[in-house]
């Protein structure tokens, strides 16, 4: 009979303990099978949260959230995961998952669904009529066993302790938490069999991680975790500061992420994607070293196999593949209103987390879980950091609904007074990537 | 409409920020209204006991659960009530409230059950036959207003939220915390009417402080809420490394307090009492000055007139004075079983919260809530720290019933062997009295 109460592993942690690997079993268990109350889950939650898990107990979490649903294997198989952390723009997915399946890499993809300020990739590549996110870890295995690349939802099968978990963290205030936030990444990464991670830790005003000192000790917790799971692991960390491409939105992101694949797509969101690509092509055992990694994933694009990966992955999933074919296809709303600079002056930087709040108030984002998204509504920038823009030049065009007049003038008002910052000094480009953790 | 939010409200008291006092205030109404979740309410307990309160908000806290439930005002009048931490074999209530009163203070008691390894005032008393301590609300302002003196167990109607909170923080580990602590004391002594309190801070072995670091913490934020409150205090740290007085146990403790009451009591209990009578009859203004507050009190022992209160107390609440009187007539247990010294040698030390839960184990003590008190069996001490024993000689008596002389036998041993703690050379007798905080 189990000794543990979970009096006792509250007060230890509280007091800044480690927990036993038993003890902290034994809280997951409790929590699926109801005999726990939330009231002591959420205390220990608070408890952790102030005073830390070390890399063991990290690792522990992880492996009791892991075993709580069910759990692939893909022995042998080079399937490597991607991770974003999640941004304004950010549509970085759509690109290097057939980049690196184009490489010979199998891509497993169980994503997420905006909710607050960032988007979510479930959603948007639902703005392809009649794209199947909802398949089950059987249909999920199937697809990336048979076609090596795959994109549903967040499905209950895997790791639904974390679904519990995070449940209780959001309303509880304890979502940003290195140790909480490890485990419940990696928790659904090993339980959906992936043999190594590219993790994209998003730094700046439109992240989750406001700094770099949180990033990398974010970074640090995903490798050392993924050590233990004798896992590959790589995390970059890379700038929000300002919208990844040039738009935000469902259908513009889609549009936005196959130019990219033609080669036609902004330095930012281009190099970003490829050098996540690049990683995981490398990691996955595709190319003999990183540099061979990033010629092929250059390769891919030039030749034209990443998009028609992308194709492929529609196709696979039941979408409509003419719409990426023809982007008047695509759901998009009616009226543009181009939002112009006062003067003439350099664009210094974006307050990043109120576009995405922006987008939200035009229909694209959702308020409560139970929200429709409008994937026609959105916004493409023309200028971002360090460019110059002229008195009466367009800064961005906001795409709304008919209906949507007064509100989008409302919201061009707030891009211009609270959302860029600007200056009328020279403003140096920032770079995309900051720096690669290993 | 409130702002308030929990989220909000945990995120800045997990950040380490003070809250408003309309944030307290939405709490505690939320907390009773049910309109804030448990896992809620525990996420801010654990939060609160990580980071702290400011007196500001231990005020704020106290002040809103004081107005939870009903609040009586005793304006003019000098009402003053003692609060105990809680020790083993304190029986120092059933004393001051007599002297006090006998010099004209008012002693309003809400006294707690026993649980764990401390025993309950309200369980101690009920040894009495016919005594009755479920008084009502107004039953208690009744007899405070009439006969000076009232002795009841806790009521709903008094700081329901503390209830609510204790039964909660009792589950999370977040009993220990200075200002849940002070706003679980002060909301029920403010509600109750008292305009006045006097603390006894037990520090040791059988307390709940077991430092005097953590305990003067304590004493200064129970001060510094009274104030806060217009309200006179005073703390007194008191010694809990040994049991107070000769006995442990339901009727034992009740004689031991008329004994005290007559003049033949133990120094420590009988000092103790004295002293914490004299600081209420000193600040409730029965007496110009704390010298002359205690002559009085000690007066009322010599007199007689604190002994007759004492009848006077259980009369006024249906109770049976000849069990005072002729101590047969208390339920005692029947078989005596003394625990001798195996040489000759110093009592060093007490694992005094032990002593607690032996005494629960022969059935004079609580495990769960529902179990019921046996109030004949416990222990009478013939030896104390700094007395020296011969081989042989009884260092206490063990009361138990007919049934239990195996288990009596077993309890025999463990006092031996890992409670009390021995010396060959001579050790100094402790003082009661730490320290007096004002």
């Amino acid at each position: 009979m189990s000794q543990h109460t979970m009096y006792n592993i509250i007060d230890r942690k509280k007091n800044g303990e480690k927990l036993e690997k038993s003890e902290i079993k034994w809280v997951i268990d409790g929590l699926m099978d109801n005999s726990i109350e939330d009231y002591q889950i959420t205390a220990l939650l608070m408890a952790i949260f102030l005073k830390g898990m070390d890399p063991e107990e990290t690792a522990d979490l992880t492996d009791a959230m892991l075993y709580s649903g069910r759990t692939l294997k893909f022995d042998g198989e080079n399937v490597i995961d991607k991770h974003s952390t999640g941004g304004i723009g950010d549509k970085a997915s759509f690109i290097l998952a057939p980049i690196a399946a184009a490489c010979g890499v199998k891509v497993p993809m169980i994503a997420g669904r905006g909710l607050g300020f960032t988007g979510g990739t479930v959603d948007k590549i639902e703005a392809i009529k009649g794209f199947k996110t909802s398949l089950n870890l059987d249909g999920f295995e199937k697809l990336l066993r048979e076609k090596g690349m795959v994109l549903i939802g967040q499905t209950d099968e895997i790791a639904p302790a974390d679904k519990k978990i995070y449940a209780l963290r959001d309303v509880t205030a304890t979502i940003d938490s290195i140790p909480l936030i490890t485990a419940s990444i990696m928790s659904k990464k090993l339980a959906e069999g992936a043999n190594g991670i590219v993790m994209d830790i998003k730094v700046g005003s439109g992240a989750f991680m406001r700094n770099r000192v949180q990033a990398k000790k974010l970074a640090k917790s995903i490798i050392a975790t993924a050590k233990r799971f004798d896992k590959k692991a790589v995390a970059l960390l890379t700038n929000m500061n300002q919208p990844l491409g040039t738009s935000v939105g469902h259908s513009l992101e889609i549009r936005e992420s196959c130019e990219v694949l033609k080669g036609n797509g902004a330095k930012d969101i281009t190099e970003l994607s490829i050098h996540l690509a690049a990683h995981m092509i490398h990691i996955g055992g595709a190319a003999p070293s990183f540099t061979k990694a990033l010629s092929m994933a250059k390769k891919t694009i030039k030749d034209g196999s990443a998009f028609k990966k992308f194709e492929e992955l529609i196709k696979n999933q039941g979408g409509d593949v003419s719409q990426i074919n023809d982007y008047t296809k695509l759901p998009l709303a009616k009226v543009q209103l181009k939002v112009l600079s006062p003067k003439t002056q350099y664009i210094k930087n974006f307050i990043n987390d109120e576009i995405g709040f922006l987008c939200t108030e035009l229909g694209g984002g959702r308020k409560v879980k139970s929200d429709i998204i409008d994937h026609g509504v959105g916004f493409v920038f023309h200028k971002k950091i360090g460019d110059k823009v002229q008195e009466g030049e367009a800064i961005l065009t906001i795409y709304h609904n008919k209906d949507q007049i007064d509100k989008a003038d409302e919201v061009a008002k707030k891009i211009l007074s609270k959302v860029i910052k600007f200056s009328k000094t020279k403003v140096s480009k920032p770079e995309i990537i900051y720096e690669i953790v290993r």
